[in-house]
């Protein structure tokens, strides 16, 4: 049973990442912030949904295995804002390559070693299907903005440029998609939602 | 862009089962009641981490997905506490089969078929993966009452009998974990969480 153990370990501390709180509101319940749990749920679905627009073909499963485990990380290294300063970006990532090392390693040593490989994959960005699920983790929170009339963009005074940087992935991984937010935005500047600069 | 807008309307409907809150407790977050957006990731993921324990072969990204979707009908129908009587259970059923063709139905034609067929199937539990997946629905709120003391079924003075049979599944299906459920279960007579009858 010692695998066995090491396993339900590992699945009773996942419940901390429902007390990660993020900058995104839930507006479907009354406005409170968003948790990194139920986020992680959001975006696995949104690749599924949005895989055909992939040019180059995902491996769906991975990219769903990798956005559940996405941001496990934070029950030690906390969220930090998307938009936030390169030093305080350099910081969290050793916090978060930390945080892998403890959290995945209460797993025995074989799945300790797949996810955390699956997690470093998905921080790299390397991969197709790891720039995919980079992709779904930025474009959520984009539709998420776009529905709350401008959400933590208009708190945190967000530039037009950043959000273009932050979703260029999608311009040569999945064309349809990145149509849609250039379009998106134009409307973001023109409501206010974001600074033009 | 007409597939790529049904698409997106699903996606933001999602947000809305961030808002059905469940019987279960978050431990980790001031025992705050449990949502059913991050109680879907939760177990989707212990559905990956246990899958060695299946006897017969389970094809993990079918069950995962599985679990992503299944209680996206609550968004509709509400959540049911698993240990209510006959009569309320049959009338959430129906409640249910109407919210899937709502919800599912804002999607393209093709993902609206897969994915309701996909829920129907995890609702009928008669193929190897739905039967692991309701497994895993009913194993891991079993482990947070475990590890909160009792938890909802303190509250809701909850049998012996009842969590026998709700987990029954597993005596087939993954022997290893329905041999730990016993133990647990017995246990938490003694601590009197559960009632003897």
């Amino acid at each position: 049973m010692e695998a066995l153990n090491k396993q339900l370990d590992f699945i009773i501390e996942l419940d901390r990442l429902k007390g990660i709180y993020r900058q995104a509101l839930v507006k479907s319940d009354k406005n409170r912030f968003e948790n990194s749990a139920e986020h992680s749920w959001h975006i696995s679905l949104t690749a599924e949904i949005l895989q055909e627009y992939a040019v180059e073909k995902v491996n769906i499963a991975r990219v769903m295995s990798m956005l559940l485990i996405h941001d496990i990380v934070e029950i030690d290294a906390g969220d930090m804002f998307a938009f936030s300063d390169k030093q305080a970006l350099a910081e969290q990532q050793e916090k978060e390559i930390a945080a892998a090392t403890r959290i995945f390693g209460l797993l025995p040593e074989q799945q300790f070693q797949a996810f955390n490989a699956l997690w470093l994959e998905f921080e790299k960005a390397e991969t197709v299907d790891a720039r995919f699920a980079k992709a779904m983790d930025s474009v959520l929170p984009f539709l998420q903005n776009i529905k709350n009339e401008g959400g933590s963009w208009v708190k945190h005074k967000v530039k037009k440029s950043q959000v273009i940087k932050r979703n260029s992935f999608l311009e040569g991984l999945a064309p349809q998609l990145w149509l849609y937010v250039c379009q998106q935005i134009d409307n973001a500047v023109v409501q206010g939602w974001l600074l033009d600069e």
